[in-house]
């Protein structure tokens, strides 16, 4: 599926995590159900919860809160009833004492029930939003996942949790970074607008063509790159602090919600 | 201290919280330090502090939660460091098993090491945006405390806690209602715009002359009641779930902090 059919499908968010929970689509979701919002996930045992959600509580920037699941359960009630978190991602990673074991298309098997599901804004809902606004997004038109750093910007920590904020990347034309700005200053919810613009040495990025996830994306002469905060980083933190158990979407490869993207809109 | 020597006086935070802390003031806060955002408290056991957490994120409107201290801890790190939270409130109330046990000018002595704090944006922020923009503030002209109403506005739960949110109630004059709407609107984290303007009925106040907390007010011929989520939410949902402890700051008697009301304008 590329880009364009992306944006010409017509296949209902529903439609799309069926797709998914039968594992016949396994690719980055980035232009897929344009007008939906997306999100990213960690899953972390019940004695991780209250560390995680004050962190994302004091970080509200790279980890805004979608929803958060009753303990064991995985079903959602706020962003599409007929959800499963364990098998509508296409792809998951599973992390053990801070360390990836591997990476899965379910993890209905591993699932537990003292494990609590968290649902993080994701930059693929803006997207739509920018597109919208005559901005091309360079990961969709090339089709491959969008780049994301690793940076020097520490989080404020929370009980075990810390780490460094994760940044998605793109390249945007100067005469539309006001327009960029403008339009992802009004979804919060989604890591809002951008948190650094044309520098990515100040934020601890030594080379702009080897991102840290996802996949590197052309940037024309007269580009600016522009970045955003990344809802990647819990897997830093994750990474970084060790908890026991935890399980994530794989980078780029989001839940599409019944959510509307106009509803985050403030 | 009337409301135009509140308006007048050169205190600083720190200068007025001392006061608070030596028991100088004993009452409601409306006014006092212009330029500076005050904030409600609730203080739960650690067993109880994932459950409010959730009840906040869930609610952010009623629940904007502007800082959770360190478990036992009665230093802030981010709205003031000369802080203490169980001396700089004037007034503060404590609950067992969700019966109100009594009023205090201090709760240092009922502290305990399994303690959270939990700050929450109070209405008496924007007020001074809204004086700003030439809006009369009934209350503070009256010099009363806010008048505020239970309603039946259900919270969306979360663990143990549930309830009914809590609004504060500012007599606007037709012709600046726009105007309330936009500057509210502009600082979610003190509750942001609005929820109901101009039918108490509808959200469940049958008399709006006797509010729930705080004293009734002056409401002319040409003028609106409006309706803001109230940072008292938590105390009836603290009611309503009867945690085994709780304190609370007495209602309109509000921690002023160092964080200027300009920094919350988004």
């Amino acid at each position: 599926m590329n880009w364009q059919n992306r944006r010409n499908s017509k296949m209902t968010p529903t439609e799309f995590r069926h797709t998914v929970r039968d594992n016949r689509f396994k690719k980055t979701t980035a232009g897929i159900c344009p007008g939906f919002a997306q999100a990213n996930l960690i899953v972390l045992p019940q004695a991780d919860a209250y560390d995680f959600l004050l962190l994302a509580q004091r970080n509200p920037k790279p980890i805004p809160i979608l929803e958060v699941t009753e303990i064991g359960n995985r079903k959602l009630q706020k962003l599409g009833l007929d959800t499963d978190i364990a098998t509508d991602f296409p792809k998951y990673r599973i992390y053990k004492d801070g360390q990836l074991v591997d990476e899965y298309l379910s993890v209905a098997d591993y699932w537990r029930d003292d494990l609590v599901g968290f649902l993080i804004g994701c930059s693929f809902s803006f997207e739509d939003l920018l597109i919208d606004a005559g901005i091309e997004i360079r990961h969709i038109t090339e089709d491959v996942n969008v780049p994301m750093f690793n940076t020097n910007i520490p989080l404020t920590p929370a009980g075990k949790f810390s780490g460094n904020m994760v940044v998605s990347m793109r390249p945007i034309k100067s005469s539309q970074i006001t327009a960029a700005i403008n339009v992802t200053n009004r979804v919060p919810d989604v890591h809002g607008a951008p948190i650094q613009i044309g520098d990515a040495e100040e934020i601890g990025i030594l080379d702009i063509t080897k991102p840290d996830f996802g996949d590197a994306v052309t940037i024309k002469d007269d580009e600016i790159p522009v970045f955003w905060a990344c809802g990647v980083t819990p897997q830093a933190a994750v990474m970084a602090s060790k908890p026991s158990f935890a399980i994530t979407h794989s980078p780029g490869h989001m839940l599409v919600t019944d959510l509307s993207n106009k509803d985050l809109i403030v």
